[in-house]
């Protein structure tokens, strides 16, 4: 094996015959392979079933002397405030507990946003000319399309080994349309990289013209490492506090990977005063989350420490596959030097770069062999990929065994698309 | 016992007296009784808790091929559906399965109007110059105050024996500004009246100059009996599509009041291209809504006919609850000729209309004699009873001593409110 740019002419046709008559076979095999979205594997989900018999009698539904199955608790329990301020270094009362989806509560505040204004808004954003909104890509595609959903205009960020490209946001937040930045700052969707102290230390410290500029921290990843130890990061809310940026930062993290995620508990930690404005609007939209799922969570998880132990448990299943995934790319694909990719210790993804211009064609292949994975270009705003190159691998969902065959017809796919792009 | 009217100023002085005195025996005993929500109690709570062990094992959360478990079924799942579309007598396919919220949902739908438009409008109402809302008065204090929290104009209809007076109704819907009504259909919040048909019929023969009127069908209260039999309902969504309406009507229900309030699963119902419409723009929002939580309601609920006998249950809680209500104001009041008030068979409601000018002086009497109630106004737009008259009494959540107490404290200060009223 050598990198296809050096194969001559006719070393690529052969190349390419032999590979379509694999693909061929592989097409006959009718195969039905998902690695499309970031869900976790049956396996999982069995881990952390005994969550829902922790709660059994009705007397197990008192805690602190508060009746958990009755109307109350807007901002949700204080012991489930506690357990969320202890995993994200924050202080409960800086802590909203919501339903089952962190997504819900960033699109809420959004929406909030253009309804009513966020705390320090000059009126709704409905009635602003222009919204702009940062998004480092590749980033999470549903960030993007909440954005797009509200008729933002969204300005793309390049993303570094280190974060989003501090130099292009910190000249983008001069403009006062900029209203905010989506951000996964923990093994970030799909790169899996963590942001350096320094890209946290400049976010923190950033002066927006918008006097309402939304940090949207989406620790969806905070405690999710598959290989090796938990890596501890800095409370958010801290930081930009310390910078005079209190009310700058909206932190999201929920359960969904943690326990299960259609069922899981989600929370927004924000400054006192963010929390005492959005609870003002709150009151007239919820008159309580599911606060009998809340002290589920709260039995079950205990504390940093027993979930932390629980996460373990979790990469003991998520490190196999994502092994095989990174196998697979280092034996079938690194010799031919026709992508690129990373090698995350947590999270729920592979990010690939495929040779420029490959991307969509590779994916058509994956899903006309019957693999199907996430589009090309939902990495990017507007789902349009300007290089045509980067792939999310999401290889949590599958069985083990599957995904080796999937990624075989995926490493196919690329072959395939590379050598089409050469010309053959 | 006569009526205060024919008491002569003499007698009234020293009623007066000899009811305050009776006050302060009470105010030392330091009472807090609260009277103030429609919240159930918690003997009705234990009655359901058998709802939090249906779902044991990973087995267990398998429901028709699906594990709820995971992400997926983004408008709820099939069996979900199939219940609610049972009680409400709707299609599933007409029904979105949410969380534990109904007042979620319907803030979310006036929400995505702001932001998005509902599916016949021609512009998202934050673009709008003016958005009026029809409320049926005294209703239900939370929907208005979701209208008035986005700004728009509460226009006061009044209420009859049937509901809303639909002449007014028809006449303020010839305006486009106004952009819909709130409904409690059965057992009206707080009347505890059902609409007749014609109201009905009338309803849903509207012509609304909006092409985008939304009529917000609020059926919380659709099986919740308390005295007798259950008393079936019709379909408005059916009826509204027999008027050429198919389009106009968004129901909601919820198992709050079935099962847990804190912990429910609610619906809406709405014409098959309104979900079509409303499934586009929630994808944004969430990824699914917690399917165990729903699925533990159709193992538990089973259908229709199991869920009636639940009803009967709670229906042996609360009986006694209303009965001591207005056995009170049946011996200590009617006589006095200073109130009237409604004698519901559902809900969770006595409306009681006080002299004139009067209601909100019995409360503050009521709160400095450590009985909470729902504060006078709350069921008129913007919180204000022009009559000073309606007191919406919840005696759902304390036990009947309790109750009985807190019914004593009452009479004592509607007497001496009106007392004040008739000069002493």
């Amino acid at each position: 094996m050598k990198p296809y740019v050096q194969y001559s002419a006719q070393e690529r046709a052969q190349e390419y015959a032999a590979l379509c008559k694999r693909r061929e076979e592989y097409q006959n095999l009718g195969l039905k392979l998902n690695m499309a979205r970031g869900k976790p594997g049956t396996e999982q989900l069995d881990i952390v079933s005994d969550l829902m018999t922790v709660l059994q009698t009705p007397r197990d539904c008192i805690d602190e002397g508060i009746d958990v199955r009755n109307y109350g608790e807007l901002t949700g329990i204080p012991s489930a405030k506690r357990l969320f301020a202890e995993l994200l270094g924050t202080k409960p009362e800086e802590i909203l507990v919501g339903g089952n989806a962190s997504l819900n509560l960033m699109y809420d505040l959004i929406a909030k946003a253009y309804t009513h204004g966020l705390l320090h808004s000059q009126r709704p954003w409905s009635q602003e000319k222009e919204i702009c909104f940062l998004c480092p890509a590749p980033g999470y595609d549903r960030h993007f399309k909440v954005s797009e959903s509200f008729g933002m205009k969204l300005i793309t960020i390049a993303m570094t080994d280190d974060g989003p490209d501090m130099d292009a946001v910190e000249e983008a937040v001069k403009n006062p349309a900029v209203k905010g930045m989506w951000c996964v700052p923990k093994y970030a969707n799909p790169d899996g990289i963590i942001y350096s102290e320094e890209t946290e230390n400049r976010i923190a410290a950033l002066r927006p013209a918008a006097p309402d500029f939304a940090l949207m921290w989406d620790n969806a990843y905070c405690i999710h490492e598959f290989f090796g130890e938990f890596v501890p990061f800095r409370d958010m809310l801290t930081l930009c506090r310390e910078n005079g940026n209190a009310d700058m930062v909206y932190e999201f993290a929920s359960t969904s990977k943690i326990t299960l995620p259609g069922a899981g508990v989600s929370c927004m930690a924000a400054s006192a005063a963010n929390q005492k404005y959005i609870e003002s609007l709150l009151t007239m939209q919820i008159i309580s989350y599911d606060k009998v799922n809340q002290l589920r969570h709260v039995r079950y998880l205990k504390d940093k420490e027993t979930t932390l132990q629980l996460m373990k448990e979790h990469a003991k299943v998520l490190a196999p596959k994502f092994a095989a995934v990174l196998d697979a790319l280092d034996s079938e694909i690194a010799p031919l030097e026709i992508a690129r990719w990373t090698r995350p210790n947590g999270g729920y993804f592979v990010s690939l770069n495929a040779m420029e211009g490959t991307a969509k064609r590779t994916l058509a292949l994956c899903r006309e062999t019957g693999v199907v994975m996430t589009p090309a270009g939902a990495t990017f705003p507007y789902g349009i990929d300007p290089a045509d190159s980067n792939i999310r691998i999401a290889p949590t969902l599958p069985p083990v065994a599957e995904l080796k065959q999937a990624m075989e017809v995926f490493c196919l796919c690329l072959r395939i698309a590379a050598l089409e792009k050469l010309g053959v």
